[in-house]
Parts: structure tokens; C-alpha cells; sequence
């Protein structure tokens, strides 16, 4: 079979762009709380608004899933969920490791979230011998010494690193060099990767500032008696406003 | 893409778009970064690719901000600081509460980020009596009783809930009740709040699911011998997707 694509459209998986990828969970989330709730069908209005997406874009990007929903009845929940979990491929099971048990690596271990997406933790690793053997979510924290061993036997491809941002480099290097090729950094301190690695940066503090701007808002609208210009501002409120909420750095 | 927000026009009271205000903190971050090696200017495509936003994008939301930058030179690093800090009122003090100190809470305390950024830890609250007083990041824990009188007497307005997911629908009333209008919620479930208050949810498993998605992509590269259809796959990384990379889940 050396014919390329002709069987497939051009929406096939690997033609999703980022920016679709990166909604997909929202969706995900927002259709599992449906279908906790037994909510059978939803129409592109209700999902975009619960997921906080433009609902013409959530057509659009359903598109690329080859789902385009039934007229006057909407998108079926069930089956929606199981498209877009596949597409993501959490219907199989990651093992992941967790480098740096503080209270982040701890809370991220205890975090019940990972495990209903398919993510399992495989280890919890730690540079502390006083650490090793301790139980933190049910699980004994091994020592980093033991580090390529727990990548190579569990057969882990994504690496979660919450140690300082001294030694996240270190740490992202030797669990690079046994094999991880997805990295979640919570250290904050930029990592460098070779060509086909991804790496995901989270940055806390992007959200505060997300709501420190919209404080600063609504303290303009407080004096708007005394200032024409906040006085001016539109007070209407529409739902589900079209905005990227990246808490993410490229790596 | 998802915002926290189901109750704002989607443009700003200033005129800045929604999904502006999202980026502006990854531009800042980028910005530090080339400020702290004292680099005095930057092309928009240079800190495009460190923000990992489209260059296009960029130059547009830096035109909201009437930063046009100088054509052969780029931008100034230290005046677009200063402008994008004072944009989203960082350039002011923001008391802010963490209420649940278990792992999370305590991490968010002992988070460096916050402090640069304008953002002052006021109090740490805790239900659990037995952790009144104990010192987390260099401040004592203070009992839930206060919670009010805390909130008046710091002139708090934004709250960071990292309680439970039971108590915290409660805490929320409470903080919002005592005049809180921002609130950052980690606790996994939705929180319903009056219009005029602001809520963004953190999920921190949606990062490894996009993660997720990568390396399933990766693995059909490499059976890309027996499939023709994978081996036409182009094989960069997605190296800065282009602006939306949301870990933040609408209210």
C-alpha cells in the first residue's frame, strides 16, 4: 500500500490542526458531564456554550472527526465521546511518572483527574533517599537512582517533572535519554529537548493575571460615573466569548 | 477557545479582544525572559516563536495595545513590559487567599511565580483546625471561621479555592459573599457564581492530553514502513501551535 492518501480525506486524524487539538479536551469534558447525566443528544449551541467555545468553530473542528451531527437533533453524546477519546488516544493506557515529590508532585499524584483520562501513575520518583519507600496516593516513591530502570520497565513514554527548576534539565535529559518523548514541565525554568520530543510548559500564574485584568475592569467600571470612556462599555453580556486561555508555554 | 467567562463581550472594555487578553501573559513571559538577558529589542517573528503565537497574531494584538513597533528594529522589550503589565493591572498589588491547604494549596503558596507577577499570597484558610497556625511558605494557616473577616480585612479579591470538591461550591458562596469577584478554582467541579464574579477552572489533566494525542501520533510514525499513509506524515513537532493551548475550562 504505497498509494498515500487517496482513501482517506484530507480531515483525517493527523491533518487535525493544533489549535483543534488543543479544544478536543474541552469538548471531552463538557460531553462527559452530559453523559454523566444521561443527556443523550446536544446541539452545537449548548455543547460550544459548555465548553466555552464559538460554536461555529466547534462545528468546524467536529468536522475534522468526520461528525457532523444530524440536523435538528444534534451531535450524539455517547458516540461523540468515544470519537473524541480515540482521537486523543486515551481509550488505551499511558503510564506516566512523576519526577519530584513536593507538594505539587504529591498533589499531582493524588490528582483523580489523570487516571479517569487513561493516565496511570507508574512511579513516583524522587532525588531524596528520605523520600524512598514513602506512600503518597497510595504508591511507594522510588529513588531517581532507579529512574532508566522505572522508564525502560514500565515502558513510559510521558514524563511529568515537578522537581526545582535547578535540576528540571537534568532530570528532562536522562528521562529523554530512557525513552520519554512527552514531557509536562511544572518547573519553572524553560527545558531544552531534541527534535521529536514535546514538551508542554504550565505557568500557575497565567490564570491569575487572566482575572487580575478583569479586575482591573470592573474596578474602571466602579468609577464609571467619573469616566466616560468605562462608562462607554458595552454592559450586554453574550455567552461563551471566543478566547485562547493558554496557561501553556512552547517549551 | 475556552474562556472562563460565560457573562463578558467577548471585546474588551478597552477595546482589547478576549482572546488578546489570554495571550498577553505569554508575551510577558517571553518578554521577561529576553528583559532578564537584557536583550533591548525583538522582532515580532522572534517573539512569536518564543510565545508560540502566529507572528500575524502577534502584531495584531500588539495593535490594541498601540505597539506598532519600529520596521528593521522590532519591539522595546522594557516598554512592551511595562505595557502589557500595566494592561493587565499587574503593575498593582493583588491580595490573593488560597483556601484548602493540602498538597495543592500549599504548592500554590510556595509558588515563586506568583509574587513576580504582582500577586501576594494575603492568607492561607484551612476547615481543618489542626492546621491553624502551622506554617505554610512562611505564613501561618488561618481557620475557615475567619474567612470573612480575612477577605474585609485584606481587601481581597480574588480567592484560589484548592479545597475538596465538596466544600467547594460552599467556599465559593462564602468568598463571594465577603466581596471576592475573582475566583481561580482547582477543585474538580463546576462552581456556580452571581453575574459580575469571574471564574476560571484549572483541569491539569488536559496538558496530557494533548500530550497524549502527540504520542499516539509519534507511534504511527514509527510502524510508518508498513504504512504509506503515516510515512507521508510531515515529521516536525508541533513547536509552538499557534495561540490556543487551554488548561483552563469555562466556570
Amino acid at each position: 500500500m504505497a498509494t498515500g492518501r487517496t482513501h482517506r480525506p484530507a480531515t483525517r486524524s493527523r491533518g487535525i490542526p493544533e489549535a483543534t487539538v488543543a479544544r478536543l479536551p474541552l469538548y471531552l469534558r463538557a460531553l462527559t458531564a452530559l453523559s454523566e447525566r444521561s443527556v443523550p443528544t446536544v446541539s452545537s449551541e449548548e455543547l460550544a456554550a459548555a465548553a466555552g467555545v464559538n460554536s461555529a468553530k466547534l462545528r468546524k473542528d467536529f468536522s475534522y472527526l468526520g461528525s457532523y451531527g444530524t440536523r435538528g437533533v444534534g451531535y450524539d453524546v455517547e458516540y461523540l465521546v468515544y470519537q473524541i477519546s480515540r482521537e486523543l488516544g486515551l481509550t488505551q493506557d499511558w503510564p506516566v511518572v512523576i519526577v519530584g515529590i513536593g507538594n505539587l508532585g504529591a498533589a499531582l499524584a493524588n490528582y483523580g483527574g489523570f487516571a479517569s483520562r487513561g493516565f496511570r501513575v507508574a512511579a513516583l520518583i524522587d532525588a531524596d533517599p528520605a523520600m524512598a519507600g514513602r506512600q503518597v496516593a497510595g504508591i511507594a516513591v522510588q529513588h531517581s537512582d532507579e529512574l532508566e530502570k522505572i522508564i525502560s520497565d514500565n515502558g513510559v513514554s510521558i514524563g511529568v517533572i515537578t522537581t526545582p527548576p535547578g535540576v528540571a534539565q537534568q532530570v528532562c535529559d536522562r528521562l529523554v535519554a530512557a525513552g520519554v518523548t512527552s514531557i509536562l514541565n511544572f518547573a519553572p525554568t524553560v527545558l531544552s529537548v531534541p527534535d521529536g520530543v514535546d514538551v508542554r510548559k504550565v505557568d500557575l500564574s497565567i490564570e491569575l493575571q487572566i482575572l487580575a485584568f478583569h479586575e482591573q475592569r470592573k474596578a474602571g467600571e466602579e468609577t464609571a460615573g467619573e469616566d466616560a470612556v468605562a462608562a462607554s462599555v458595552p454592559k450586554e453580556t453574550p455567552k461563551g466569548p471566543d478566547g485562547d486561555v493558554p496557561v501553556v508555554m512552547p517549551a
